[in-house]
């Protein structure tokens, strides 16, 4: 960004709906919002959670400056001068509620509540939902990658086809979360502390005068940290013999190379044929890189053919979510304030999947207390009590109700954590080793089937018979009212 | 950006490559690199260069920091301290020509020529094509869009579903570059005076007792810039007939309403039912807005089934490129310096298309003296005299020479502009009206059949006959080395 403040990045409309309460005297009523996601994105069992760090900075740092009141001074809609005064002394003061970084999540449920006046709830919702929307799609893409790839060593390579500077860097810290060991993205690498990775490109042995020489001049340059790009001119012929001499070189001088890198044709059968080559030449202990437009399907066939990749260097794909380049979360109204009293607001559709869940809501994950597995989502609306007070818990199925089951013996996890109570932040923001290893420890509170890349198993999120009665009635009433019309 | 300086928005490997070059003494060898794409995007027949303004901010700001340095010194890679003394005092001093923000683009043609040291020349490459690939990328999308409906009034509304904040706000400005009128985005707006639009979310109904007391609120509040959302709960029932009372209320305070929006449901249907209604009442001004993941099929589609849609709020499929959300621009080195002299390169691939055209090279636009349309594109060294000169041109098909014609008659246009000489701007960075206007003055240069959205005719781009004998040449060498290996 040509700015790191971020008051403005928002939508008009946010703007001018801010304008018009204030001038009907409505700003200052109270609203709950829910941002959620309707649909996984990848045909994934499960979508994993990022982008609040990025949220609580841009809410705390979230000020109109002098410049932004200039602007909007020069708007067509010519904002009273005393509205723009109150945007000058605007300062987050509401609830945000939000989901861990690193959690694993699915469609239909709160992943951030905002709570607040209707001005400062309103006002947010554009950046929230840009930045929760790209950075749980990457770190979704990133841990499929990781599910077929779960031993080997992973590298973010996308910098370059990434969509713009922030896509990159924050697309490099989600994958991080998911499990990759690494990114090339220096800035990433100083912003957020992610290990850094690199070797050399093309234009490296362009340059000299044969690919030998090139070889050889970088293993001098760096002996300890040698992996050398092979298939500038002829990958088996030419690039992993002269690795081989570079890398005999190095054993001459007590080093071991580190590795060779595959850019570019058959890899399976490449890297076959180079694992040959090099342990025939006594470097078993020299690691291969591939990289070339991979993604989880292509890892998957590469390994199912016999591929001897060590290391994957995954760029487009990943950073671009290339299949699916957007997650549709959306920011709903859920309660408003009414004569000083809150109450649930719907919002009908003539799509009933996206009728919205009227009523500020908590998620629980339940765990089973034998296997100490998730056995499924939880939503109740807050004023409810913790189900862990309850012997027992029925799940009914959201869209069939009359589909239910009992559970005992289970452990009801809350999932969304207070991270600003009244404009403070009361949350403690995890290090990124710590996001990462909550990450690990959640995908191991699920069963295998609802990890797997292809046809996973439906993972249920059940609203509590109260949510559940609330929302029929309201949509009961709004049919009624409808046909009076 | 959590910051604003980019020194490290680039990968490890330029850095670990600049180590190895400054260890090895071939630092501030000469090199030329040129930035081009292979394959056209969403199978259009163009594509609309954008970044630059980008690129010249970035180059200029370009300089590591104390944190980047002490970052640096970090590393595993141990770069001795008379190597990041370098860098502290790293500026670059090198050459940048590049295509024009608008130009017309097509594949493999150089859209930015860097020529310097191979420090400098080689560290700005990431950062280049990261946002060279994504502003090209949206910018040609939001063209596509343009040209199926190029007198509606076109809105870009994608920054919740944008790929983070940079993307949000560059894709803005490319969309706006190809002929989009305004963006819902108040950041971009600020940043690069852009017209912004906005009206209301379901939301601002949904916060009120009923649709029709929010829409005379809203109408109070700002009464000459009226947009009514009408599908909150029924378009038709509801919303329409709502939205015409909000606009007679107007009309007796002398205002008119300026549009409804519709967002969901069947938009051809809806928008010729809420015409009629508007027009019987009275409302032939009122426009009608339609948003709701529109693209230039959709919009296409919706036109030939005649919907009276008169402005298009455009958002997720714009702002990602979702069809297809990355450019593979690469970055290849033409010219090294070898014992002084400047001499070209070549990178030979299994792949044909993949092999590099060496050597540094300038691009003409050849326009035809009579009808004053562009026949073709031509690439020649720049070392060859500027085809104007020539009383005739040659023009030979690329993957075919044989097949050649001669034109006579024309003006040859160079393309690539002087942006930096010797690290100096000399370039005057037009305005974005200026931008805009450019680009819609080169549309007009080419015949529709090369414009269209399915299946364009290929316009062609002709190598000169010295570059292609000098890449065959090159190729040929190889050839015969590898076969005496």
């Amino acid at each position: 960004m040509l700015t790191t403040n971020l008051a403005l990045h928002t939508d008009k409309y946010q703007i001018n709906m801010l304008y018009a309460h204030w001038i009907h005297g409505s700003h200052t009523r109270k609203a709950v919002f829910e941002a959620y996601f309707r649909k996984l994105p990848f045909g994934n069992g499960y979508a994993v959670f990022a982008g609040l760090e990025r949220i609580i900075h841009y809410i705390q740092d979230l000020k109109f400056t002098e410049q932004d009141i200039a602007y909007l001074a020069k708007q067509e809609e010519q904002y009273q001068p005393e509205f723009l005064e109150l945007l000058r002394q605007f300062k987050f003061r509401g609830q945000l509620f939000s989901m861990r970084e690193g959690e694993l999540v699915f469609p239909n449920q709160p992943l951030i509540r905002v709570e607040g006046s209707i001005l400062e709830t309103q006002l947010v919702e554009t950046a929230i939902l840009n930045f929760m929307n790209f950075q749980t799609l990457i770190a979704t893409k990133a841990s499929r990658i990781k599910q077929v790839a779960p031993h080997d060593t992973l590298l973010e390579f996308g910098t370059r086809r990434a969509q713009e500077a922030d896509a990159a860097v924050w697309g490099a810290r989600a994958s991080y979360i998911s499990g990759f060991d690494a990114t090339s993205n220096m800035l990433a690498g100083e912003l957020f502390d992610i290990p850094t990775k690199g070797t050399h490109a093309h234009s490296w042995v362009q340059i000299f005068d044969n690919e030998e020489e090139a070889f050889e001049v970088y293993a001098e340059a760096m002996p300890d940290l040698v992996t050398l790009l092979v298939d500038t001119y002829d990958t088996l012929k030419s690039g992993v013999p002269n690795a081989i001499r570079t890398a005999k070189m190095l054993e001459a001088k007590g080093k071991k190379m580190v590795g060779i890198r595959l850019d570019s044709g058959d890899l399976a059968y490449l890297s076959i044929q180079a694992r040959k080559m090099l342990d025939e030449a006594g470097l078993d202990y020299v690691k291969i890189v591939a990289s070339n437009d991979l993604d989880e399907n292509t890892i998957f066939n590469l390994k199912a053919q016999g591929a001897r990749i060590d290391i994957w260097g995954v760029g487009t794909q990943l950073i671009t979510a290339a299949d699916q380049p957007a997650l549709g979360g959306v920011y709903k109204l859920v309660e408003r304030e009414r004569n000083g009293v809150m109450e649930p607001t719907i919002k009908i559709s003539g799509n009933p999947e996206k009728v919205t869940t009227p009523g500020k809501k908590d998620v629980y994950r339940i765990i089973s207390s034998g296997s100490r597995r998730a056995i499924a989502d939880y939503i109740a609306l807050s004023e409810e009590d913790n189900p862990n007070g309850n012997g027992k818990l029925i799940l009914a199925n959201p869209l069939q109700p009359y589909m239910q089951k009992t559970v005992k013996h289970f452990e009801a996890v809350s999932l969304l954590q207070s991270v600003f109570k009244d404009g403070e932040l009361v949350y403690e923001l995890p290090n990124l080793t710590s996001i990462r290893a909550y990450h690990q420890e959640q995908m191991e509170l699920f069963w295998p089937e609802y990890l797997r890349k292809l046809n996973p198993e439906i993972y249920r999120v059940h609203l509590s018979t109260t949510a559940w009665a609330m929302k029929q009635r309201m949509m009961e009433e709004h049919m009624e009212k409808d046909s009076e019309d």
